[in-house]
């Protein structure tokens, strides 16, 4: 039920004040077009919020951890209770995403959708769907009952931060394993195969990349998942961080919040998302350019451009973080910047 | 003398602080070389600061101004009074660098070292060499003893700004017409043909790109600057914005100061520093990919990496600017993150 009312709320972008910001940036003492996704980043803001000015400063990173059956097969060189170990640093803000988040005056949200553990994990929102998802090597990662769960956790996590008052969510994850179901779900959207779609994540070695391709594989092979039907690549060959993530970038939409991905985990999820209800991705603001082999043909697939190349592959939130202080960058240029006096400085035309 | 004294101060990176910080990266809480530039810069940082952990609070923004005797050529639709007429807005804080500076909390510095008008301008240091360079199609921009000042002056304005307390200076720059110069430079030194580096800069029309190439390989083949020296290249078919970039790149190598280039302007800049002194490009961060199609070329050429992939293409110190921001999140993960606890959560082997 909350699933599909938030998919129906998904409405398009305010073409009216997409048009009042076009034409401002037409006017801003710079040559037009000249501060790039800067200016396409404020045009777009603009659509997103419906209004021609905007406070993008109440910034929450949503952050949700999981566990994945799929790592007895040996995939990643770090044990899986390092997801129940390192996630209660997110709310203490002593680790990579903590970190940027404080630079940047963002708030961190983390939430356990799936750890693998029965301890409280302190600081942590406790929205646990099952102890770790199923091994995708030997059947299907959860019911399909559980993959609708997982996203309507996203959703209502994205409610309870914009009553809250956020203005901009970022996506973040942590998950032992996680690049392995993500790289399944790229495969099944896209049509690549395996082999395109998989690197090192953060945990694997050189050495172990021809089995995580294998796995990946075989996972696809035994629980063949419908590539036009979202729920179904999700119970299938996905994770409940990634379903979360996914709802939380529906639930933005239903909202009119934009919502920031992070690395490639978040690019699974927005694919989810967008098999949902294709107009999501209007909501979506891209950060980084993971270093993944195949975040390129990923972001392409999504219609989004990276605007940070920083060859990071940690996750967390860090690259939506970072790419907070930029849209904020955006909205100071769009909305302080002054207006040539076309009577001293011509305004030029556009290049193109 | 000064310029001789400049090259003969820049000495190699501390080797024992990179070690030291490269040693840190490997044991705080993330996979090692998860968080990729951002390790690489903070890694950089502790060579060229030559201390374990630094401060990259005080920011300064050194921005330089010209006018152009080629603009006669008719390349840029927007007139050279606007070099004069919108330069003031950089200290008065209402133009894009000025908004950007304010919201990373730095500080913009004006220097006039070649705008074509006798007008006091308000709130900029005077240091103009000429009034303009010479019309680069019709003979040399400058005399040798001036291309020798305008290095020299950038090279005094880094260390007043580093007498003042700047741990990290970014370049701007403003002068109707200067990618042309810029071009002529990359041509020159990369051997590369003009067509190949020569894009629209911030003021060309597509109609009037073939009339810029042909005005560039004109300036070239009357010109026939030396590659291998510095000054003859200035000279000849350079600018003195473009000289005081390399000045304030060598004058900040010469005390240990990092220094961010913006755009392609900076690269031309950062070309002639590089000749006359190859180990400087060691205290250089790129900041953003410039739009101009020979970026990449051109950066590579440098050895550096864009971080930021914007589309931008204005110049101004904007790109730096935004760089300090990522060179500061850089600098507090490295500082401040935890250490794991191996006992607990094992320290996992490099990918490569």
């Amino acid at each position: 039920m909350l699933l599909e009312k938030t998919l129906e709320s998904i409405s398009d972008l305010s073409k009216e004040n997409i048009e009042f910001a076009k034409n401002r940036q037409r006017y801003l003492a710079k040559p037009p077009g000249s501060l790039g996704k800067l200016e396409d980043i404020s045009i777009k803001l603009a659509g997103i919020y419906g209004q021609n000015f905007y406070d993008t400063s109440n910034k929450v990173i949503l952050a949700y951890a999981g566990d994945h059956g799929v790592h007895e097969e040996g995939i990643s060189v770090q044990p899986q209770s390092v997801t129940a170990d390192h996630f209660p640093n997110y709310a203490k803000g002593i680790c990579s995403v903590g970190i940027i988040s404080k630079q940047y005056n963002a708030k961190v949200v983390a939430v356990d959708v799936g750890i693998n553990t029965d301890k409280v994990l302190e600081g942590i929102i406790n929205k646990k769907i099952r102890k770790g998802t199923r091994n995708i090597a030997k059947g299907p990662a959860m019911t399909k009952e559980e993959a609708i769960k997982s996203i309507e956790v996203g959703i209502e996590m994205a409610n309870q931060v914009i009553d809250d008052g956020a203005r901009i969510v970022g996506l973040g994850e942590m998950g032992i394993c996680n690049t392995t179901p993500s790289s399944a779900i790229v495969s099944v959207v896209t049509g690549k195969s395996v082999r395109e779609v998989t690197g090192l994540g953060a945990g694997t070695l050189p050495s172990g990349l021809e089995h995580k391709i294998k796995i990946i594989e075989q996972a696809i092979k035994l629980n063949n998942p419908d590539p036009k039907d979202a729920i179904d690549i999700l119970a299938k060959v996905g994770g409940y961080e990634i379903g979360a993530m996914a709802g939380t970038i529906l639930g933005c939409g239903a909202r009119k919040i934009p919502v920031v991905l992070d690395g490639f985990i978040s690019y699974a999820g927005a694919m989810i998302a967008m098999i949902l209800n294709p107009k999501v991705i209007d909501y979506v603001i891209a950060s980084h350019m993971s270093a993944e082999p195949a975040s390129k043909i990923t972001l392409e697939y999504l219609g989004l451009e990276a605007s940070l190349n920083l060859n990071m592959r940690l996750g967390e939130g860090t690259g939506a973080a970072l790419m907070f202080s930029i849209i904020e960058t955006a909205n100071q240029v769009y909305t302080n910047m002054f207006i040539f006096d076309s009577t001293t400085i011509p305004v030029i035309p556009e290049q193109k």
